[in-house]
């Protein structure tokens, strides 16, 4: 793989929308930035004064909480309220009973915690972990990758390519024991396998999509498993795992949109820390720098 | 190491003096900037006006060449007669005998050479290559890592700690063809061992020195090297060779300034790609901000 075009092309897609940002209105709580609002969502939750006070919109505008909203639980549970009403409405969809904290950065206390399909919508950062599971040929080296298929019946990207194990990242657990939940939910990877994984850095971006404003950080691991290792889907969300030479892997991503787009930046990330991507090859440092465009904090 | 201020502390280290940004005047060929010079460097090439075209002073100043320098080898030979004066008259010290590109970025075609010790009094961004040599105990999986004492007659950083090799990247060689040399030349690694060593990602910087602008972009390797190979001191450079634990390195790391300042940067990447600095770790994405804070391209 010489041509680094093609990666290049797909950190790009994760970096989309840009042009709207002055359009977007910053959400503010206790007077830090933790999220930006699209004009239609600031209509959405201006028809609730008594939780959001919205002044003016755009960048110089903000979006705020009502000053009686003094702690994270009278917050959470308030937005929580305007929520489940414009999920009723139809506004927020796909649902998921999880929580996300909001938080002007990742090791900062709470501020709230609301449901993660709201995530995308109200522009906070969202955390996830995304785990490479790879096989090496113990006599020459060579690199396989386990790639998941994604159910045809997932709400988001079905029948993409994914990781064997990726996942946001709730309030309540700490990334390692997320992986550990993951790796046995999503491919029955055993307790002790998975507590091998290694985390190996952060890969960050930022869109601006139809939904609205996504500040993304995903941490990543490295998972080597032995050959005679099968994962099996446990909870419908995958359809099939396959085992590919990494080559093949990084030519579906150089050359298709098949993976799910944010997967591509791990994985470009695996491709250059395992020296498959060369400083010899011109885009080396564009590359480099693209897979932490977003705000990584 | 649960605590991770050391590391960051050493990191900021490697980004200071950005307060006096506004008094520095863009260097720009061909229409591209490629360099920013200090008010004092100015005055210096101004006395050159057959040479240095200077236009204004500061942010909104320019310091060009004469239009009739229209090649790569015209830039060049100018150029070099100015800086060969400045040494003369000891404004530039330090003297290599080695030509840097002078480059909007690093893919692009020079648009003059340099000598090496005028790169930062010009601003221009310099390149380096940094190898981390380590050893993994075969029963534990622990890792060693070597590490170099500077020799005390070294007119830059004498006896800091450093790289088992290291160096900058000079015009006319590629990354890896620079590793495998300096591999021999530093550490007495044969080519075959040397030609083991896997480009693993980059990290950059930006200084403001007493010199001048350091826009620094440094390309890292992992050599994983046998138990029974011990490096040697070849060219002068090194005092010593010493093999490390890697938590004892890490401390150094933390806890000192015994290492050569940029150095931190490349192992503090290669504690996080091997997982020794983990999410859990407050301050873990600041850190993996500031290892690309400079200008990574």
């Amino acid at each position: 793989m010489k041509d680094l075009s093609g990666f290049i092309a797909r950190a790009k897609e994760c970096n989309t929308g840009l042009e709207e940002l002055p359009t977007l209105t910053p959400f503010v709580v206790e007077g830090k930035e933790v999220g930006k609002l699209k004009p239609k969502f600031v209509e959405h939750v201006k028809r609730f004064p008594e939780v959001f006070v919205v002044e003016g919109q755009g960048a110089s505008g903000r979006v705020s909480l009502a000053p009686s909203l003094d702690s994270c639980d009278k917050r959470s549970a308030a937005v929580a309220g305007v929520l489940a009403q414009l999920r009723a409405e139809g506004v927020i969809t796909g649902w998921r009973d999880e929580l996300y904290p909001v938080v002007p950065s990742y090791y900062d206390e709470p501020l709230l915690l609301v449901e993660r399909a709201a995530a995308t919508h109200l522009g906070i950062k969202a955390y996830g972990i995304h785990v490479n599971g790879f096989v090496r040929d113990p006599a020459t080296g060579a690199v396989r990758l386990w790639v998941a298929r994604r159910s045809l019946t997932k709400p988001n990207w079905p029948g993409k390519l994914d990781h064997i194990v990726a996942g946001g990242q709730p309030h309540g657990l700490s990334p390692r024991e997320n992986v550990e939940k993951e790796c046995g939910e999503e491919a029955g990877i055993p307790p002790a396998l998975a507590a091998t994984a290694r985390p190996v850095g952060a890969v960050s971006y930022l869109t601006i999509s139809a939904t609205g404003y996504k500040p993304d950080v995903l941490f990543c691991y490295d998972i080597e498993l032995p050959p005679d290792f099968t994962p099996t889907p446990q909870d419908g969300e995958v359809q099939e795992f396959k085992l590919l030479p990494l080559e093949e892997v990084a030519n579906i991503v150089a050359t298709t949109t098949e993976f799910k787009t944010n997967c591509c930046l791990v994985i470009i990330d695996f491709l250059i820390r395992h020296g498959y991507i060369t400083p010899e090859q011109p885009g080396y440092l564009q590359l480099v720098s693209l897979l932490r465009s977003g705000d990584c904090s």
